[in-house]
């Protein structure tokens, strides 16, 4: 058994039109199989379905080079649009030459991996409620409704892997196992490229990430990506400074609510943080006793690292790099999304288009974005753990993004516990949210004629962060 | 958050009658977790649900003494039962003391996985026509019936890990990972004891096999079994050199079944041998192109190895003691199991007690056998790889054990593609099966005279190992 191939090229050489490939990948522009895709891209197969957590942004790094070249028909993703970001996907898309089916990315691995595991289907409480659910057979378990999802099973997947041998065992790095194991179960034929290949027996057995009965060929990787060029294809993100003015008072800043919302997380737990204001919240629990989970497979890691100190492998689901902290760990994104789903985080924390007062949660598809990008939200909230969003009160076009009731597709169903805004801190205390702080120099009256919702005031309302202003 | 706890008695102080604990641990004496197992025996707890591959065979090592302290109601097990031996165990369900419910392994190991990952239910292939599927929900995916199989989830997991640290990350060695991450994700609180606790971070990341998220307390191990002992507590293999006299005339011998059996496993193939005479082709494939799979979770072991040899975590799912060889992986059962279930196994060689013209295999339980042992065999005939079936042509009361209508419980429908016996060779074409080669001093009509099936006898039938022979 020698499944090391002389090219790329000569690896796809038999993928034709038609064809299901997976391909790994995070994110924007994270370890994706660039040499692969680029020898897909010369082979000219069309009609191509892609399976993919994300196209990334850059056609000369992500699957979505071979939608620019017009080899798609159907995509299967968990991230099909990112606010801001148009792409030849969401172009194609709207003109009606791309169809796609938005999958959670929780599904989506465990999809894959029941694909290989011979599973047919299984049930779920991810997207219970939402889109994703539309048409698929709901079922009670425990008094819970759960979806019913199918298997997946492609003809190919491409992965990237740190290091192969020559019989298919793979080793990854850091955080970039993410999906590999679970598209090369799900395929008939997985590909893989590496960054080494070495002689068999050179990989200790314990060190096996993917063991090769999984990987049918192996290439070496001739197109990289330096961790420079990563970094520059991340959207800028928006300073923790920046705070919005209402009735021309400044409310809290980003950063502040960031700080109010790691002043919830209990000691002794673990905690996801999303994208955006929650992403920052990471900075207020240095040397708190909080491990941080992302979700692409990383418990365990620490601040934003400097441009010298990027490890192209150490990235959280936001795309940020990242250091790690003593005693974290690495797995692949099936076991990631078991420790969400499974509810042994202590704390989510998202941000939102719309929370409404049922507590249902809006973050993934507004009318202007195309397919929209759920990705693991749906099952980060299905998990049962304490969901906290953190959003500014109200949107861009000054409309309170507290509602009676979501306008916006739904990402889970009376999931939200906590609401801290640039205004308000909310709980959600026996199906009720209840003001439980307000931002200094705001009144009551204030807060509630700029929220939209149905709101408990008690006799008392504290002021958010009133600790740290004093 | 420090898991460590001083003692074994102090990490299960809180265990209460009723409980359900999952007691780690594979075969008949490896790696349980003893020091907390005896520290359970000696909390007295009672009424307890006990769920493991199996108990083993000894009081002083595996879940077995729970048993034998008459702390245990219920158990749920892949193996209640082994020809030739009878534990306290089957004499308390004899008794009617002891209640029982039989799960093949793989459907084990997913079943606990489902419920550590919020999959309250899947529908699996294993078991389908067979006593597993008894009451259970029947539904057809691809044109197949696969039954719906619900996730377990218990109070307690008692692991054993080679390391922790106080996080509760684990690692394993070897193939003694098997059973413990899936239950430790089953768990509500999943205990381990180690050979070795570290300090936070002395565990590198990408060395954790199973992260402390899924570990509530952690203590050392104070009850070591010598790889001696294990050796000890092993039932004595019957010899390659036995052969059963026909009309007063040798059949091949265990050996030369095996012989004639590694003859039909084509190269670059992965295999998975069974017990007894299954094991024994190993034998025959040194030196070829072909891996072999331990369920346990050892792709690539090599042959038994001798007494100072022994590596107390390299064994196989029959628990012989075995050596690896390079481009060898370790991985738990969950992924030993994708790897049978999904098909990516070229063949399987199991024994049997009856195979029967339709194909039905019966190899788990006999009248005389109380539960029976079903182990991993229903998962690894339900991948559809090539089953091929290893034994004497007659049982010990000279019935023929190829036979018109399986009498015995079934381990799978339809699955038998070749049988390998000390007096043929027949192989199922066109559902019916044909006697392909008999053994060397016997004619077709003797063969036939000592076979209770409906056989295809085509013009020209070879003799076994006639090349050997000659």
């Amino acid at each position: 058994m020698d499944k090391v191939f002389a090219s790329a090229e000569d690896a796809v050489a038999d993928l034709a039109d038609g064809a299901t490939i997976a391909i790994a990948g995070f994110g924007v522009a994270h370890r994706f199989p660039s040499s692969l895709l680029k020898a897909v891209r010369a082979n000219g197969a069309r009609n191509l379905t892609l399976v993919a957590n994300s196209l990334g942004t850059r056609g000369d790094i992500g699957g979505l080079m071979l939608v620019e070249n017009h080899q798609a028909s159907h995509i299967v993703v968990s991230i099909s649009a990112r606010p801001g970001i148009r792409t030849a996907a969401e172009n194609q898309i709207a003109a009606g030459e791309l169809t796609y089916e938005l999958v959670p990315q929780g599904t989506l691995v465990d999809r894959c991996r029941a694909g290989g595991a011979g599973i047919p289907a299984f049930y779920t409480p991810t997207g219970v409620g939402t889109p994703i659910a539309d048409g698929k057979e709901v079922r009670y378990f425990g008094g819970k409704p759960h979806i019913l999802e199918e298997a997946i099973h492609v003809d190919y997947a491409l992965l990237k892997a740190q290091r192969a041998d020559r019989l298919g065992n793979l080793q990854f790095r850091g955080g970039s196992q993410n999906l590999n194991p679970s598209f090369a179960k799900a395929a008939r034929v997985a590909i893989a490229e590496a960054e080494e290949i070495v002689e068999i027996g050179e990989i200790p057995p314990h060190e096996v990430d993917l063991p090769g009965i999984f990987v049918s060929r192996v290439v070496k990787s001739t197109s990289h990506v330096t961790a420079a060029e990563w970094q520059a294809s991340r959207a800028p993100r928006r300073a923790a400074e920046v705070a919005r003015s209402y009735n021309g008072k400044p409310g809290l800043t980003r950063g502040q609510i960031a700080q109010r919302t790691a002043q919830l997380i209990p000691d002794g737990s673990v905690v996801n943080l999303g994208s955006g204001i929650p992403t920052l919240v990471g900075n207020y629990l240095n040397g708190r006793d909080v491990l941080l989970h992302a979700e692409n497979g990383i418990l365990g890691y620490g601040g934003s690292v400097s441009q010298d100190e990027i490890d192209p492998d150490l990235y959280n689901a936001s795309g940020e790099f990242i250091s790690i902290v003593p005693g974290a760990s690495f797995f692949d994104s099936v076991t990631s999304f078991e420790m969400a789903r499974g509810g042994r985080l202590a704390a989510v924390v998202l941000g939102a288009f719309q929370v409404d007062q049922a507590g249902n949660l809006a973050n993934y598809a507004t009318p202007e974005l195309i397919g929209g990008g759920v990705g693991g939200a749906m099952d980060l909230v299905a998990g049962g753990s304490t969901l906290i969003i953190t959003m500014e009160h109200r949107d861009s076009h000054d409309h309170s993004k507290l509602m009676r009731s979501c306008s916006y597709p739904l990402t889970g169903v009376a999931c939200v516990d906590v609401v801290v805004t640039d205004l308000a801190l909310l709980r959600r205390t026996d199906g009720q949210f209840v003001l439980e702080e307000i931002a200094p120099g705001f009144s009551v009256a204030e807060v509630l004629a700029l929220t939209d919702m149905d709101v408990k005031v008690p006799a008392s309302v504290g002021t958010m962060l009133a600790a740290a202003v004093a």
